[in-house]
């Protein structure tokens, strides 16, 4: 059976999630919890060395990078809904749009969700409880990247960042503004890998996507909300808890 | 008739080249001048609206992003030779590498690259004939890069990027003493995406890619050269001539 080792139903672990539960493919879920930095364990880097969710292991085979996982869910499991366009062309739209997320989009929504909620669970460790969780993350940048957390980023990286979610959110908007979908008109893998980081942007950045400015791209975050595949896996996977900064403060 | 629309025969412009040449595809190449910064000219600008090459034209439609290129032409023109492996975890592991090639390795490479060359070319402008240049160029992010490669990267950045390098080498390296392709015993888009960045550096890198220190790489940078396809390609379609630091002083 599918292993699908992930965190909670948001931004890459949503990816592979949705996927699967969109073809109703069977799968056993390995839930990590990143308030534990589980994935760092050596238990995990052994399926993943990258320390990285989400990880799919089919009989025995690992695959990780969760947009590789969809790609795989589709070659390797054809059935319905098929989620990637039918012709060569809608398919490289596709692949068009599951790269910027990749690239571009979730990386300035990461870095303000880090300095938001991830800030407070690098600063509920002591010194050198927190020294001792990067050392076992293989990946340098991620190194940095969770020092930049528990010391709070630039203002200048976030000013930059935030730029960067409104040149993403009217991308989308204009898009969504043409065609139903991103990749044309049918559901795709260009539409979960996107949902995965803009789903919730609605409340956390209600500034930016609204009913007035963003009219296209809240439809589209609400019509998948309500596809039967995200109703089912949204009631099964529930949502991370993670520390608020009231109580990581108090345990500081 | 397919319409290629790329520099010469180096990074991402290299990836669709050499994809066309190995499927024996016919087409038409149009040569862009990056010394004339065509590619951000109107006229291009009205094809891809992001000013970068390589696109292709297909019976009317645009394909950009190289890599998404490459699958496109496989998926479209299912022709010998396949360049993709043909199961999905030899597929999956093909686009970790595209991926890789994409998010990490062509950054590092790229930086340096713009450090040693562009900067001389941005240099030879007048401050005005440069204003007017960045101008129209569409990315925000690329005007940034071509005002650092003028005044000169810092040197921290350089660094940054010159460890990031060491990091790819050697990850190429490792892989390739075990295996003779990246993505298994067939020679796939992973090994041309990768090769686009890869080939040269036994040149301009030397002190990082060479036979003591990368035997496995060289041996396959060296058996892609001889492949006939890159034989042919090469022989075809020539390498820029890129102002040299002496000239662009000259003429600044």
């Amino acid at each position: 059976m599918l292993k699908l080792y992930s965190f909670g139903p948001g931004a890459n672990s949503l990816k592979p999630l949705l996927t699967l539960y969109e073809k109703g493919l069977a799968f056993e879920g390995i839930r990590l919890n990143p308030a534990k930095f589980e994935h760092h364990e050596d238990w995990f880097k052994a399926i993943n060395p990258n320390g990285q969710v989400p990880a799919l292991v089919d009989d025995g085979r690992v695959i990780t990078e969760s947009t590789v996982i969809c790609e795989y869910l589709e070659d390797e499991y054809p059935t319905e809904p098929p989620l990637r366009p039918a012709d060569s062309y809608g398919r490289a739209q596709m692949r068009i749009w599951t790269k910027w997320v990749d690239e571009y989009f979730c990386w300035c929504v990461s870095t303000i969700g880090w300095e938001r909620m991830i800030k407070h669970m690098a600063r509920a460790l002591s010194d050198e409880e927190f020294e001792e969780k990067v050392k076992r993350i293989p990946i340098p940048e991620q190194q940095v990247k969770w020092r930049n957390a528990r010391n709070g980023f630039p203002q200048a990286v976030l000013d930059e960042e935030m730029r960067k979610i409104g040149v993403s959110v009217r991308r989308l908007e204009a898009r969504l503004a043409e065609s139903e979908w991103l990749a044309g008109d049918r559901y795709t893998l260009a539409d979960i890998c996107n949902f995965a980081i803009a789903n919730g942007m609605q409340h956390g950045f209600a500034e930016l996507v609204n009913a007035t400015d963003t009219p296209n791209l809240l439809r589209w975050i609400e019509a998948i909300n309500q596809r039967p595949a995200a109703k089912r896996m949204f009631a099964e996977v529930p949502f991370e808890r993670l520390p608020q900064p009231k109580e990581a403060e108090a345990t500081a």
